[in-house]
């Protein structure tokens, strides 16, 4: 028998309808890594990107040179224009402002092999470290309400070039999604005085069910109305609403935690394409009571079928309980 | 300059950001129907599929045999299962109930290569009839909610079969887009005492910029702040909440417009895949001042990356004005 399940923060129902499910081991291969012509993101092409934002170098190293670990520059194909006002206006019955925004790629390594699950476990965190540098300076523009951080792995999910990079957008508005929870978990602390993700936290942690795995200040969990088989979400087990908020010592379990998610991903479902995104607080009410900063994580398995987009209503063939178990047996 | 812009109805934001464009012939053709193996949707193979529930037949031809124009069948392999009780409960501090609903096939002709854009007149009546029927057959069983009707059309936009098809899902919900619409109708109602989509109607028509095509009963056009490149909404021009509200004249002025849409679409970008659903009120509430039935169509066009899943927030490569021209221009 199919389930139909409600997200408790946003109110979306999903259908987990099992019958219908495709076994881990039988997702092929969807993400190889072999050099395939010029690449601008290698250690030694740093003069065909814009000029570099950001980089962890070695000592002695040049802006725009070789000897960088991490290096985030601005897109060179930009969503967003990063000079201008915002000059917001209507049209007739409709609302528009210019297309104000930074939109950055954070290249997380030199060498054109690596993945997220085979970088030293200093990179990963030299990762984290990045996401919040770049937030933080993007604060300070007035002009913005919110960075969304996210990564595409892999072709299919939605990346351009193969060697591992994240992406970095600052926007003058609250993507929808994010604003959909923070309403949700808004009308819960009017009713509970508590933040419901804390709440979840409490009772997954205790029930173990759905847990992947945890460490002392972290928890990867299968979220009860997952839209996507494998979806995974990883958040701090303490309150903390804003990704910029966390300490060094959460940035350092955090790294260890979100690796070794990943390595049980790409060996259960066979390196598959992936996007996490990362929701944490606007920064207009960054440290609050009602909300709570977490990563979302959803392997590309499945074709989704198109119909989604116009109803958001998600099959999802495997239930999270499956998932998350299959994830927690597999051997690193 | 990119352009960030409302849709006026749920609030959310889109850049339009057509720097980063194709132009509409650099598409390639994805779609084509050449027969492959048994097609279980087929004249002559009525009896691989489960007992139809309504057809439209010629005299004298037999149930689940040839001689059908159009046919409804459940879906082999359904999302959610028709017998049962809801049987809504708790867990911890989550909700669920059992997955019971509908889940059917249209078969809108039993010619293989057929396509909506290649259907004679009447059968595209037939289809928006077929619709209404089901709509009004499942309203009865108090367990639903709401009937969702969509198509995939094409393996890039999530169909299975490529024979022509629509299908159905009943649901003791209401999908969380559709409800997100609602709630932005009554705000506006609550405000202006007017329809919001009535209010489109009325400006766009009046700039023409975004129509594509209108008709006595109907306009076609490219919403304001679409998703998706060649994003199209088609509606009634006089409010009317729900689509089993709809008339004969509206069916058959309806089918007119939608094919002649399709029609543009197809010869606009190579026979594209794509999707549309229909977005009616619910069961509970059909007739009312405040939401305005009408189709929502995408033809699948770019790769989106996979964060918008997890932001609801969108990049357009092409402007709707300018999607609208070029299909205007189209001469069929």
């Amino acid at each position: 028998m199919p389930e139909l399940r409600k997200d408790p923060i946003t109110g979306r129902w999903v259908i987990i309808s099992s019958e219908r499910g495709k076994r881990p081991n039988e997702f092929p291969d969807q993400r190889n890594k072999k050099r395939t012509g010029f690449c601008p993101f290698c250690a030694g092409n740093e003069r065909t990107t814009p000029h570099e934002i950001l980089a962890y170098r070695d000592a002695g190293t040049a802006v725009d040179g070789p000897g960088w670990r991490l290096r985030t520059v601005p897109n060179k194909f930009p969503a967003l224009q990063i000079e201008g006002d915002l000059n917001k206006q209507g049209e007739g019955i409709f609302d528009k402002m210019s297309g104000i925004g930074a939109h950055e790629v954070i290249i997380e390594s030199p060498d054109h092999e690596a993945t997220l699950s085979t970088l030293p476990a200093r990179a990963m965190e030299e990762m984290l470290w990045a996401y919040r540098d770049r937030m933080e300076d993007l604060k300070r523009d007035r002009r913005f309400q919110y960075t969304l951080i996210f990564k595409n792995e892999g072709i299919n999910a939605g990346a351009t070039l193969e060697h591992t990079h994240s992406q970095l957008i600052a926007l003058p508005i609250v993507p929808i999604q994010v604003q959909e929870e923070i309403d949700g978990c808004k009308r819960h602390y009017e009713l509970k005085e508590r933040c419901i993700f804390c709440d979840i936290v409490r009772q997954e942690v205790q029930t173990a069910t759905r847990v992947v795995i945890e460490t002392p200040l972290f928890v990867a969990l299968a979220p009860y109305a997952p839209r996507f088989p494998f979806e995974t979400w990883i958040m701090p087990k303490r309150h903390l609403s804003c990704y910029s908020c966390s300490t060094n010592d959460d940035f350092r379990d955090l790294a260890a935690l979100l690796q070794n998610v990943l390595r049980r991903i790409d060996r259960a479902l066979s390196n598959p394409p992936y996007n996490y995104v990362i929701h944490t607080s606007p920064f207009r009410d960054e440290r609050n009571e009602y909300y709570h900063w977490h990563i979302e994580l959803m392997p590309k398995l499945t074709n989704v079928a198109g119909f989604e987009w116009g109803s958001g209503f998600y099959i999802n063939p495997t239930p999270p309980e499956d998932a998350a178990k299959f994830l927690r047996e597999i051997k690193l």
